[in-house]
């Protein structure tokens, strides 16, 4: 990894790097995992999927992922499942890089009706 | 393709390829671009760009995408762009195998809150 | 379910709409899974949770995933972990519908370069 | 989006808010369209249509894909068409944040066997 860094990684700060392997993370979190198939039933075990698949990628230590269980009932038809969207999502990546930590959030903010991506902590 | 159909296929009749070939592309469809950033801006060009890589596949003559423009500017956030959900999308696969041919449909039926797949007409 | 039934598949048989189910999910599993992060720790769990999100999809009795560990091996870079793609996956998809019964697979086939689906089985 | 910007970005600088939204967009783009399927024919208006969808992202001004056509020619089978991968792909992401601008890449390293991102150019 270390020759990698000296090449590739050179022109940025440890903070900056620990920000952009969280970032890259989240947005590929993101965009994997919608539509997925989804219900009461294999919710918890797809939140410990994601969480595990998307720790593989480079300076991630962990991932939290929450779906929201209130929306897979409300949104419950005939067919007893959903597709996983943006609004039942809540996320957080954790992201390392030599001294610097970071934590990414993505939250869906109803007054956006978005689901944000921001920084919640960094040191 | 002829030793593919002897070998793999002689256990179905046309009519029966005709249902499988269009099934599978309808539902690749959904799962490869359900997610996809889509605005009124993008969405023509979106339409176009799924329906020529969809009809790459097996039996696949033809593909119409309609991404519903209502539905669009009702979801625009402060951000000018919504994610590609179910809801949204409106769809037709032309399949088609030797003297067989069939129109796979994908519509959101409001009753059943559901991204409905069948096949709305065939012979 | 009886409504749905009579209203938009009574032009197929029950063999057909075996089939039919059966080929939405494969079409929809790989395109949904394709490009996970994947390795030798989070395989297995991974496989199960594609299971039981396939499960959920209609007339999905059972889904087998069977990501080839081999090739994780192989492929193997300084990063510990690849993209999930098609010549990894080897997947059986149950289907059924009142009377018939289907199973779909997906293999891929080294002469072809090619995840071909076809149908098993079919009774 | 003033607003937004003093409630959930403030903990970082402008230079970290372009890294963090052209990666998040970098992350986002290759698990969105990784699988799709994709030939010499759709090759260019796909990166066109990858362009236009991932511009729609926040901070981001330009998005350059191009899909390595001696690799479509090479592994074309005879069904005419592969699944996108990230071997074929070299992508830049331009972001820009108040004075502040990226440009994020993606390109596949032989030697890594990896579609590495990283940070070309920055100020």
């Amino acid at each position: 990894m270390d020759e990698i860094d000296s090449k590739y990684f050179k022109n940025i700060s440890n903070r900056e790097r620990t920000i952009f392997e969280g970032a890259i993370t989240m947005g590929a979190l993101f965009h994997q995992f919608i539509g997925t198939p989804v219900s009461i039933e294999n919710a918890a075990q797809l939140e410990k999927s994601i969480e595990n698949a998307m720790e593989l990628q480079p300076c991630i230590t962990k991932v939290e992922v929450r779906i929201n269980r209130e929306i897979l009932e409300e949104l419950k038809s005939e067919f007893d499942y959903v597709s996983l969207a943006g609004d039942m999502l809540d996320v957080r990546v954790f992201s390392e890089y030599d001294d610097s930590k970071a934590v990414i959030r993505m939250e869906y903010i109803e007054e956006l009706k978005y689901p944000l991506m921001y920084i919640e902590s960094i040191d």
